[in-house]
């Protein structure tokens, strides 16, 4: 298969991560005979620094192009500490979330059995955890018009019939392929948003009458996922709320260097690690590159690369379970590196039974 | 000193558990001479099924006379299926809020160490944590003014600079007399309502110097408080991310049935726990009334009724350690009642030493 894969570096360290994400890309192109390019592209406050804008038109412009981005992470503390800037870096990952229209991001929480012991919470409480969160990722109080004087300030929190029927039925669809249980996370209780939300999603429910669908609180949500998790199959949820409850939902995975993520829609789709860009760990070799690599395997999933896709989960578990991880997981080796996770993972992808035999 | 309370105690679990914290005000009164009159007042479902409204214009009248308002729980499962309902309970609490301008919701996590078990995190994780939230409870998404037709909805999030100012003093003198930490939780990085809160919070510290500020995104802090709860000393927070922030933390301490919290203004002070109305649980005896007593304790508190505070606070803790709970805490006895709980707390108030013989 030929795939043009845009890759979107960003800040922090997201450059290192992606690095390795695109070694294994690279790694299972030679093993299985795929011809994969890759065109970098500014992002985030690098693309500020270099071009005055997060965005940068040939960005979008090889985006546009590509058939899958590959992302890595954004924001800057200098920014996050300057409520007055008008330029941020993370206009640029929601200015290519919108202009790309991806719509639904799936994000995958799942307790790795070598894991349980990392995460803050009893092992007994989350063993055998498996989410997926559908987090609607282009409208909500994120994209409705904004003010902003000295002395006032509003977001517009604004969702349409149609935003919601359209990543709810690939979330109605995913429950149906995996436990066949749907969890609609909303605050319906005060939101006229949510109650539309609330509304829509029933109605769509007596197209999937094998779907048993739930309806939780925010709030509630919220405690359940740290007191319950095992309760929920797919959670389905509007775009900031789907952000707050898939970060919280890292305590399970027992670090959020774990975790990947795919934003799609029918034409366009981007994969990236659900964590930020964390200028304070960059170029030290300490971040992990797990989720990056996590959401490599997405991609080859979303292009119907299974066997491909497997070998890459196949490796990352094999480096968890021999300990070749960052630090952030590792209390038993001190000075493994994001490359060297990245070149265990490769050679692992290069020579599968030898690697096997470590 | 006298006290002129108003009871409401609103749907489900409400009522029996107001009762057990209405019980504990009386033996507190008679135990130290003061002289507390209450009066009920529908508020809710409840105040619906009789009067078609969730807060009658009485309930309003009897709460601006009152000193203080003890508040049970409100919601309907009833109303929470049907996302067309005009009418709805919680239209009670919030208009109540607004209609008092009860700005400052006070809500404290503390993490018993007779409790530390019962957590789903680890003991390690959660001993000797202790946080104040302060959630603005007036303003944001809640308050805005809100469309809802067929095919689309809408909800404003607004804030002004004064409805930040006079919470955010608040949180900032109570961090002074606490460990001098102050946390915004905010999402800066994406709408311009939480950058209004940074600028004025950050501008505020100057006045207070001994007080170290620093600034977490919402969806950091929703992982923070679980990995890491004890770098909070006071959290100040907006209305809806309080909301959730503060639920998310009840699993820190054990059950959701254990916080209370103070919902404040100059002229007025309303007491209640953070726990819903829980239908399902309605009457059977199980409900747990710590949140609504301690909810009371706060009450003292707030007319400087330290010793009588730390009587009921120490009668808690005492049932607490003698396994004397509702099932949601007791792995030791099956039987304990929601009124068993209350009357033991009434004894120990009433006799004090006799019952910390036992
Ligand atoms: C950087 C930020 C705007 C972004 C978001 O909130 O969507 C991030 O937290 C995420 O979850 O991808
Ligand atoms: C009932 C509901 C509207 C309320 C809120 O969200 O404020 C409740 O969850 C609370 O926290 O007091």
């Amino acid at each position: 298969m030929k795939l043009n894969i845009a890759v979107l570096p960003g800040d922090g360290i997201g450059p290192e991560v992606t690095a390795q994400a695109v070694k294994v890309l690279k790694a299972i192109a030679m093993e299985f005979g795929h011809v994969f390019t890759f065109n970098k592209a500014l992002v985030g406050a690098s693309a500020i620094d270099k071009t005055g804008n997060p965005l940068p038109e040939e960005t979008i412009s090889i985006c546009e192009k590509a058939d899958a981005i590959l992302f890595g992470a954004i924001g800057s503390a200098k920014y996050d500490m300057d409520p007055d800037a008008k330029i941020r870096p993370e206009q640029g990952l929601l200015g290519l979330r919108k202009s790309l229209d991806l719509f639904a991001n799936i994000r995958p929480v799942i307790a790795y059995e070598d894991l349980l012991n990392m995460s803050s919470l009893k092992i007994k409480q989350i063993r055998d955890t498996n989410i997926l969160i559908y987090r609607e990722l282009n409208g909500g109080l994120y994209f409705g018009e904004k003010k902003l004087t000295n002395d006032n300030a509003s977001d517009i929190c604004e969702y349409s019939r149609f935003e919601i029927e359209r990543i709810a039925h690939l979330a109605f669809k995913a429950a149906q392929s995996r436990k066949g249980k749907l969890t609609l996370v909303d605050k319906a209780n005060a939101l006229a948003s949510s109650r539309l939300w609330r509304k829509v999603v029933k109605e769509l429910a007596t197209q999937y009458p094998n779907v048993k669908l739930n309806f939780m609180y925010i709030d509630n949500a919220a405690r359940e996922l740290i007191i319950n998790p095992r309760q929920f199959d797919v959670i389905l949820t509007e775009n900031m709320f789907g952000d707050i409850l898939s970060e919280e939902a890292s305590v399970i995975v027992g670090s959020i260097g774990l975790l990947g993520s795919a934003s799609i829609n029918d034409k366009h789709a981007m994969f990236e690690p659900i964590h930020g860009a964390n200028d304070e760990f960059k170029n030290k070799g300490v971040a992990n590159p797990i989720a990056s690599i996590l959401s490599a395997a997405m991609l080859l999933d979303h292009f119907g690369l299974d066997i491909e896709a497997a070998l890459v989960r196949k490796a990352v578990d094999k480096s968890l379970k021999l300990h070749i991880t960052t630090p952030d997981l590792n209390m038993k080796y001190d000075n493994i590196s994001t490359t060297k996770v990245g070149d265990f993972i490769e050679d692992f992808i290069n020579n599968p039974e030898e690697t096997n035999l470590n």
